[in-house]
């Protein structure tokens, strides 16, 4: 069976992607073209009807001098979606060309499927005119399906994660119209309709696929040297670009400076916390990387709802201290109980570093309206809170059936964490290794 | 032979290029300051003189209130360049330091060059006014220069590459004033004047510098598993900021918005086509790293003529999507055979991701405009594809047989693709090179 | 003592780290909260008070309007900070995750720092406002702290380093209100205030921290491959994003524009002399990755001062051309001599690259101011110069000894440059592969 992980002749049904997968990519394809044929076209700067009252068109308005006032912090978010997200992923040393590469397809399809799963809600004269402002919502969509991705990481086909990504994508649109339009919410950062609904959803697909068989871990779920150093990369980007995420579609002016404040403050925070949390509860103080390539980002989840509230950059950094925290501990105790007790495989800690953040950022945007620090009502928020969860875990589970469709190519068990079943993998450097340390391997058992 | 390409004791031409290549790098840039003394001047904001119809002009005249206004858009088409190009070509195992630090060189060396050459067509009143305008054409045309790299990547000397970059660079301005001034043909993403031009060129350098010996491939010409995703780098950064590249020139406000637009939908079709047809074409339906790498790209080269006309976002979808199956089923089908019967060893694959996705936008261009998609003529578009590809085609050629001038420093077949023959290398961590190399660790002392 | 290097089980003294640095991060983020709460509040866009006449209030107004025109810059600015130092410095083999990733606490940390120990000297109405402008700032005031852990860069704990990062931030804080409000001098691009003080800061804390048993050097002080290749992603980052650094608080319009060119000429140019100086000192004429990394960078370093003169762009690169030779002239010739006859162990070469060129950049100051190419008095320049040498010189010593104290968890001389003494490393591939896949080598031929 060992052999069988690297035998470059693959078990028989991996050899099914040959029709099933292109089949899928070229029909979802051709059929969003015909969508956008049918219903989106380039921003003209007029826009009219019923939905002339909510912030996108406001915010449209107000950019129609110059429609690409948005475009460097659309360019920021897009960084985070395509190289933060993707690298972030890479941390598994044998399912990097998988992290980034279906990070890339799962995104350039989302970003299509998300413009018009929103915009359906929000019809200009029948049609979906295509702004920067319109651009930046449907990455927002595409955060949702790339934070599932990393809950179910190694352990789907990329025919299951396009069928995911197809179906979140339908369903944060609901959620996000009712929060956003119905409710009247604010989540100018996302913590609640993003980053708490693309955990939840995640972990409930997870729950979904349980694998017994890798209860006891598997051989390759772990990173090496340089897979961190790459995973890396994602973080960084991450957590330079997060002002622009959770500040983008705030108002222009006062209160989007506030956003970028904010933010900015609570990530610096929530480094602090992270690393010295991390150091608190590891084996003689040691830093873990897993800690930092995630804790030190959960200050930007949890500041999200609040961004653009007048929290005093002092709050912001409050939120992102205790988000440090919080996350941190997960990683190192809460993960293991789930995986063990609850039957959730959750592969990059995704309730780490949005599930439990995000829920902390929906609080303190209950608290903060409740407190007056922006109009709004606390009971709406609360209600955006849980209609995000509610949407997030019953999709997700109901998704994750679907995906346990046999015919769907789902990876064995010990194919999991491996690119080469789906990719050509080079030949590795390797062989020449097996010489100079071949004393070494053996401490192979102790890790 | 084996033995050789590791050995540190280079071939005695290696040797060379300890003065010729310091010499022409000091030359080359002390007669560029000069140049830059006599011609450039800081951009001031008035224009005036015979230029002053040109689109340029008309441009820099819009920006002259805040001369920074391009300023974001120009760094992520710097980004393109220096990180894009970079790490794209590190996919080889060997050649990584080559590839990013040549592509730095080489870049560093165009963008100056690329300024005076562009500039001197359009002189005013004697001087090049150096705006953020000029600095993104600058950019441009070093991109040229980059791809013609792609083809002849890991067979060239540093000199060889900085005579081309000097020849290339010229020609470009040639032909790029033809096309733009005197033809006034379309082309603001640059799919004729750039990705077609600097395919052939290139193809037509590495037709020249034919290696018989290479027919049957080379030890060193392939990746490895980190190589592989270091150049996943450069793809990123290219599909990301490819918007601004394509739009960067547009006129301000509307016109900059579609090509935006069209350039964000043409990628994300394409990607989704090149990942099926990948999967189509490969053994047992595995996706290959090259086309991922490279074909996901198409859609922005192809979509670079028509960017800024009204072609309807589907309609840049369908370019897009038919850009990545066209891309990858050169990369399986035609590289091949361009080698082993034209005698044109393409390293990178330039003419899959740059050559014909050129033309099929130069195509579009031509279509587009016959249908009134845009103003213009639909035969200065088709003399303007056929300058190009002339231009590059001759130039080329030319500029090949000046390259295999003997003195030159043109590596040896057996160490092509190979780092070492013109970089310090590091001892690497592994065993590999106790095997090759016990005699080697002994120079450790004196590192 | 080879074994102890990669041993699992450390010695006794790095186990401190568990409650030492938890407490000292957890400490000074709540101290900073406290700070915070007090004094720092959200930009308003009204300032009055004493400091109205200073630039950064002048700058402010300006861009009272739209608070985020300074953002896209601002983010460059972030990038280099985060991945630009962060990145440069993993080129050490085994040191790639305290790099990056100490980079990032010890930046997350003087960022807010910088803000409180800058925003005291300009209070307005007791507080201080955080704008885009003090956020660049801040982000400046982390760089000094950057440069300074290069030179230290793996003989020092992370308790060491965030001492160090309290005391240099709050010394270049008045330093930096010396020069720019006391003096009134030009640096714009900071070549002195940040880079030559940041540097000689640095060289002052090695001097005190000089190690005799690393007088040899060091098994782990140096590269791999992959590690070379990951440095070069923040030399790249750092070269193209400098034009922002050196622009970036220049005063809107025609001198920020100015910067810009200034800066990317004195760039390309340098590139190009640090190459060939490179080739010419090197054996055999081949390049060394060490100059590539650095030098090419000493360009923008050394035209910082005077990026916002009217040097012209040709007056740019000839400064770019002689730091590029300086450079690379002092990382061939002077870090050997520095080591061994002074005592200064320089891991990255930061006088190299920063210290000369910063001085280099000083003087050129100086020279501009005279010959009148902006407003100034030639003697605040060197008045200038001279206080951020004595600054670096007469802090960086004291801190330096601080930083000796027993009890801050210095590594021991066989644990320096190695990660697994403050990080869990994980088990590297190799080796492990030889016991998993024995046989496998024997595929290697069918590659």
């Amino acid at each position: 069976m060992h052999r069988e992980l690297y035998n470059p002749s693959m078990p028989a049904y991996a050899t099914n992607m040959r029709l099933k997968f292109p089949i899928l990519a070229l029909t979802l394809e051709i059929i969003t073209i015909i969508l956008f044929a049918v219903f989106v076209v380039y921003d003209d700067g007029k826009h009219g009807g019923h939905g002339a009252h909510n912030n996108a068109t406001h915010h449209e308005e107000k950019t129609a001098q110059n429609p690409l006032t948005l475009y460097p912090m659309f360019q920021d978010i897009h960084v985070m979606i395509f190289i933060g997200f993707g690298f972030l992923m890479t941390f598994l040393k044998r399912y990097g060309f998988s992290s980034v590469g279906l990070n890339l397809l799962l995104a350039a399809f989302a970003l299509q499927w998300g413009l018009l799963m929103q915009g359906l809600w929000h019809l200009d004269n029948g049609k979906i005119k295509v702004s920067i402002f319109k651009m930046i919502n449907a990455d927002f969509s595409t955060a949702t399906v790339l934070i599932s991705f990393g809950a179910v990481l190694g352990k789907t086909s990329p025919v299951q994660l396009l069928i995911m990504t197809l179906l979140e994508i339908t369903i944060f649109g609901i959620n996000e119209h009712l929060v956003a339009n119905v409710l009247g919410a604010n989540d100018v950062g996302a913590s609640m309709i993003i980053h708490a609904f693309g955990a939840y959803f995640g972990l409930a697909v997870a729950r979904m696929l349980y694998r017994p068989a890798l209860r006891n871990g598997h051989e390759n779920d772990g990173s090496v040297y340089h897979s961190d150093l790459f995973a890396m990369i994602g973080t960084v980007f991450l957590w330079m670009f997060w002002p622009s995420f959770n500040s983008a579609i705030a108002e222009p002016g006062a209160d989007q400076l506030m956003a970028v404040t904010n933010t900015y403050f609570s990530l610096a925070a929530c480094v602090l916390s992270a690393y010295a949390v991390s150091s608190l509860v590891e084996h003689k103080g040691k830093l873990d990387m897993v800690h930092i390539q995630n804790a030190t980002l959960a200050g930007g989840v949890a500041v999200g709802t609040c961004a653009d509230m007048n929290i005093g950059p002092f709050g912001a950094m409050i939120i992102g201290f205790v988000a440090g925290i919080v996350s941190t501990l997960g990683f190192k105790f809460l993960t293991p109980i789930l995986a063990s007790n609850l039957g959730i495989q959750d592969t990059c800690g995704v309730h780490n570093l949005h599930g439990m953040p995000g829920i902390l950022g929906g609080i303190a945007g209950i608290v903060a309206v409740a407190l007056g620090k922006k109009d709004g009502s606390a009971a709406m928020q609360g209600a955006a809170l849980a209609s995000s969860l509610g949407f997030a875990l019953v999709g997700g589970a109901m998704t994750g059936l679907i995906m346990k469709l046999p015919f769907l190519g789902q990876p064995p068990d010990q194919n999991c964490f491996d690119d080469s079943i789906y990719w050509e993998v080079p030949e590795e450097e390797e062989g020449e290794e097996s010489l100079a340390h071949g004393d070494h391997s053996m401490n192979k058992a102790e890790a």
